[in-house]
């Protein structure tokens, strides 16, 4: 594995959900392994979990983790080649990664899409000029299109939580939001889930496919309470439209997800990613009752994040 | 101790003053007693020696500490229970302060008051939503009410400096400000130096008087001239009015204290928290004067909050 | 060596260049050099390369290093002796670097000029306010005239790259920039690479002279083919204007360096401190072409600024 961006196959997911829940059980079981090793954190957009729980796996690792806040920090990057840089933009991406990757063995980059350059956005532009620059290995912390740590703890918490006899039924459903928010989360859960050998549904009112090429393998449906009848785990997320792109196209209420809905699904179980939008994605009961899993999805950011800088260090040592 | 946000009793604050001038006589004593600990440092407003002092005590304990400014890093937190989030706030305490809970062992709040709205501030209600949903040992860096690390270290200060024959006379004297300040210094001042034993004089105008549950046992007082008559240790701090609340109601320049308001006494310390307002709370001449100890008193920062982290440390693995 | 914020003598040069070079061989060395000393890193303005390049540094040896952006922590302060302060700054510097110096071992400062009070920035007045009040060893992350971090990086770079049989000569060629730019860098690399012993010319539009104080021993000159003829190294850099204080007096593009200004340069090397605003000081063919020098640059900060702190912590240890 050079770079973490995106889910590569079964064997690298299963491997990485294996080590993961080993480093659950032990957090400090490598603590030797990545010292004198250096992580970059690079926020482009802000971020609470995936800064802190990527600082901690680092951390239980022996790595130097470090965090550069570039939305914060005043430091606007020029992506566009051979600009002229007589405009805001104080550096462009070719120096500034190269300086990073001159800095750091390993650079992890947040940088969120703009949703109103669709092209830009779904060739992921700004995670690949780091990737193309600074030529070190590349952790995605949420890209314009994916969110793979993110994804890889939905899949710990599933395989922790998955009834014994038979295979799951998974289900992530479009909710309402006052913003237009990405499709990140979304995309890599559906990659993730499929290429992980689960059964999912995807439900969501008409206007809200995502993007096909993260779909394949999902059932698509509008119906939202036929997908969500016997569910084991309802994963609930809002995006924009991809196809309308950017646009929010639907506000209906009925689609906030409450107890009602699972009237017809006693084992469900609920999940979202966080920062959750209460009574307005889902309601109070839910999160607050028996149902919710998200605490142990923030939980599992850690031992996701460990696994995969664990495996990137093994990468720079040499170790297959 | 479970939490640390107030005094509580002298034997408890007598134990941590004396651990704190362990600390300070060597402060990597306990060097190893902090490994695979981590605090959580939770800025919802701005601070310097807080968490400076806060990081490097954590530093001499070999704990990880990490900071998190939640009011510059764009993270607006949803207080109120039942909330429908459609407006600005991204995330609710509930779900922000579990997973902090989740990611870390001790976390430490900083979270000033409205001062416009007396019934949330009186009740602490942010620092107290944070204890209710986080699940870990809290910290205080400064609530709505109450500094009980800068009081701490106060005290600390008191004891080096006290006079060796004869109980010393401690006056907190109200000062002016440009700004609307809270409370929280001057009650936990007068908490402590009370339930530490000492005799204390509150001097302000009148309309100042602070919440009565933090001043018993203290002498109030409206003539500043009396009031520091062969006083040992004068505090200056200005806070705004708690009756008429958050107001400013006095800025009558007699009362920034100046060499002349201590002629008659002539072993007075001078002490403020800082940052200071130079020339409008005291002159010039008393802060770069012998008379001063508020470098003194920065630096017990981190040895109190050594002594608190070191303590929480403890009740952490099961010593009392 | 107390302080390190300028060029001393063409000994203590060499002696920090060989051991840069000594650490860029062997980065951890000394790991347990710097064990239980801290360096505060105090931002008054941004950064990138200064800030991480500097932790590194610290790391590499052991040390604690704190940063604190208080240009964006909202920490305004008052630098006027006996100021009133009943405006917008909330501590004034006395109490701030006596704080600091309270905390830290080491302060590592950067403080750019105002660029309109030249009394002000030429006696490099905020700098010399840390170091007066501060009481520990200052280290210049970038002052108001001086840049000395970069100066050795880039005299380890030129010392790595220079030709083995003659002199090199090198050229430090002023370039156009939208924004009036501080003389910090130019008034460095003039002040080091004639101390180091090297034949320097400065080329630069007429009006744009530096202050005498930091280019005696160099060429100067107006004209700019006639200087980079039989270059060796060619630095390039915008200032505004000193004796028009903070002026932009030229806006050529003629100024703008391409590979057509090098055509009788055959070995010229291209430098840069970076951030550069790309085809407005120089084009993108030379950045990217085999001429440039720019990431060897910003690598060897990492190395000098090593370099600097460990021959601090020596003498911090009394080892001369």
């Amino acid at each position: 594995m050079k770079h973490f961006i995106q889910f590569e196959s079964k064997d690298l997911g299963e491997k990485l959900l294996n080590l993961a829940l080993a480093y659950k059980a032990n957090p400090r079981r490598d603590d030797h392994k990545g010292i004198g090793k250096r992580v970059g954190c690079i926020f482009l957009n802000p971020s609470l979990r995936t800064r802190v729980s990527t600082q901690i796996a680092a951390q239980h690792l022996g790595m130097e983790a470090m965090v550069l806040n570039m939305d914060k920090e005043g430091w606007a990057l020029e992506m566009q080649e051979g600009a002229i840089m007589n405009k805001g933009s104080v550096e462009h991406i070719k120096d500034a990664a190269a300086v990073l990757g001159n800095y750091f063995d390993i650079l992890a980059i947040r940088a969120f899409p703009t949703l109103n350059n669709k092209e830009e956005d779904t060739t992921d532009y700004v995670l690949h000029q780091f990737m193309k620059y600074s030529g070190v290995p590349v952790v995605s912390l949420e890209s314009a299109i994916r969110h793979p740590l993110q994804s890889l703890a939905d899949q710990i918490t599933i395989a922790e939580c998955a009834p014994v006899q038979r295979k799951p039924k998974v289900v992530l459903t479009w909710a309402p939001h006052i913003k237009a928010i990405p499709h990140a989360v979304a995309n890599s859960f559906s990659e993730w889930t499929v290429g992980m050998g689960h059964e999912l549904t995807i439900v969501h009112p008409e206007g809200y496919e995502l993007d096909p090429k993260f779909t394949q393998g999902a059932t698509i449906s509008y119906d939202l309470n036929k997908s969500l009848q016997d569910a084991d785990f309802v994963y609930i997320k809002n995006w924009s439209a991809f196809n309308d792109y950017g646009k929010i196209l639907c506000t209906d209420e009925r689609w906030m997800l409450t107890e009602k809905h699972l009237s017809k699904s006693p084992e469900a179980k609920i999940m979202h990613c966080l920062p959750v939008r209460r009574n307005v994605e889902l309601s109070d009961e839910l999160l607050d009752g028996n149902r919710s899993l998200v605490q142990l999805q923030a939980k599992n950011r850690i031992y996701a994040a460990q696994a995969v800088l664990s495996t990137m260090v093994d990468s720079l040592t040499g170790i297959k």
